[in-house]
C-alpha cells in the first residue's frame, strides 16, 4: 500500500468561517461533488461505518475520504485498505475542522485522485471524534451527519444539543448490543427530533452491516441531487 | 429536592491559565481539599461511576460535585439524588474548563456546602464529555482521572494521546460487556502505559459496582495524602 498522505491543516486565515463555508458549498455544487461531514464521539464507529458503506458504493461512485486525526494514522490506513483514495488531515491537537482546513484537504484529495479534479462524486470528511467543537464550525460540507452509538446512551441529544441540531442525518450505531444497555430507541428518536425535527434517523450495526444499505441509498440519492 | 444551583462560568480573565492552576492547586493543598478532575468521552459513564463511588465514600468524607454541562442539568440532578452537594457549571457551549472557571465553581460549591469553606474533603469536577479540549487546560485539580469505556475501543490512547498522558488514573469502564466487543484489555493497558508509564489503571463496571471499591480506596488514599 502507498504511504498515507498526511496534510498539516492550519486554522483558517479567513475572517469569516461562515462566508468561506458557503463559498465552498457553492463550489462543490458547481462541480457536482457531494461532501459529507461525518461527526461523532470517540469510538462510536465512524471508520467501521465508512468501510462498510464504501464497500457498497465504490463501484458506483468515485469516492475520496479525508480522515481528520489529531495524531495517529490508524483510521486513514483502515480506509486506504478499502481501495478508495484516503488522505489524513493532521490537525496537530486541534479539536475541530473549519471551512479553510476542509478546503485544503479537499484540494489535496482531488489532486491525489486519479483523473484530476473532476474525478470524485462523493467526498467524506471524517471529523475529529468530539461532540462539542466540530458542531460549532461549518466545514462547508453539503450535508452534516453524525453517529450516536448505543453504549453512549439515548440522552445524548439533551446533553449535546448543537451537534444534533446541525446534523441532517443521525446514524444510531451498535444496535447489536442494545440488549446489554439501558437504551430506549423510541426515546432516542424523540430526543433527536427535539433538537432537529427534520433529521433522518437510521439505526445501523456497522459490524454486521445491518442498516448500512439504507445509509448507502441515502448517500446515492444525495449524490444524484448534487449533480442536478 | 432543592433546585440545582447553576453557575454560569466564563472563560478565565487570567493571562496564564497554568499559573492560575498552580495557585489553585497550592491553595487546595493548604485547605486539605482533594480536587479530582474527571474526564471522558460522552456516554462513557462518568455520572454512574460517581454515583457508585459517592455511595461508598459519603459517610467517610465530605463530598461536593461540580457538574460541567453544556446545556442540561441531567447529571447534576442525578448526583444531587445521592445526597451530596452538587452544583452545575453551565459552560454555555464551551468545550472545556480552565482553572479560573474551576475556581468560580469551587467557591460556589464551598458556599453551598454546610459549614462553610472547610466542609469539603473531596471535590469532584465532572468535566465536559470530550477527549480533546479538556486535556489541554490545567484546571488546577490535585489529580486528573479519566474513564475509557470498553465500547470505545482499546485504541483510544493512540488517537487521543494528550488526554491519556495528563491522567494519573484511568478507569476502564463497562467491562461487563467485554464479550460483545473486540476489546483487548492487555493491549489497552499497553496503549495507556505508552502514553503515561505511571498511570494507575482500574477496570470497573459502574453498573454492577465491580472494581468501584478499588477506585474508592484510591480516592481515600489521595484525600489522606492531601491532608498531611
Amino acid at each position: 500500500m502507498d504511504p498515507i498522505r498526511v496534510i498539516e491543516v492550519k486554522r483558517s486565515v479567513y475572517e469569516s468561517n461562515d462566508r468561506e463555508a458557503e463559498k465552498l458549498r457553492a463550489s462543490l455544487k458547481e462541480r457536482g461533488i457531494f461532501l459529507l461531514n461525518l461527526m461523532s464521539s470517540p469510538g462510536s464507529g465512524k471508520t467501521t461505518t465508512l468501510k462498510q458503506t464504501i464497500a457498497r458504493l465504490k463501484d458506483k461512485w468515485k469516492i475520496g475520504v479525508m480522515e481528520a486525526d489529531i495524531d495517529s494514522d490508524v483510521d486513514a490506513r483502515a480506509i486506504a485498505e478499502t481501495g478508495v483514495k484516503s488522505i489524513q488531515l493532521h490537525t496537530g491537537g486541534m479539536c475541530h475542522l473549519d471551512a479553510g482546513m476542509t478546503e485544503q484537504g479537499l484540494k489535496e484529495l482531488l489532486t491525489a485522485a486519479d483523473g484530476g479534479s473532476e474525478a470524485i462524486d462523493l467526498a467524506i470528511l471524517e471529523n475529529v471524534g468530539n461532540l462539542v467543537c466540530p458542531a460549532e464550525f461549518d466545514t462547508g460540507a453539503t450535508k452534516n451527519a453524525m453517529i450516536l452509538s448505543v453504549p453512549e446512551g439515548h440522552d445524548k441529544p439533551l446533553k449535546y444539543p448543537l451537534m444534533f441540531s446541525v446534523c441532517d442525518l443521525v446514524l444510531v450505531n451498535k444496535i447489536d448490543v442494545m440488549p446489554y444497555f439501558d437504551f430506549d430507541m423510541e426515546q432516542c428518536r424523540k430526543n433527536i427530533l427535539l433538537r432537529n425535527p427534520k433529521a433522518t434517523i437510521i439505526p445501523i450495526c456497522a459490524k454486521t452491516g445491518e442498516g448500512v444499505d439504507e445509509f448507502a441509498d441515502w448517500l446515492s440519492d444525495r449524490i444524484r441531487e448534487q449533480k442536478q
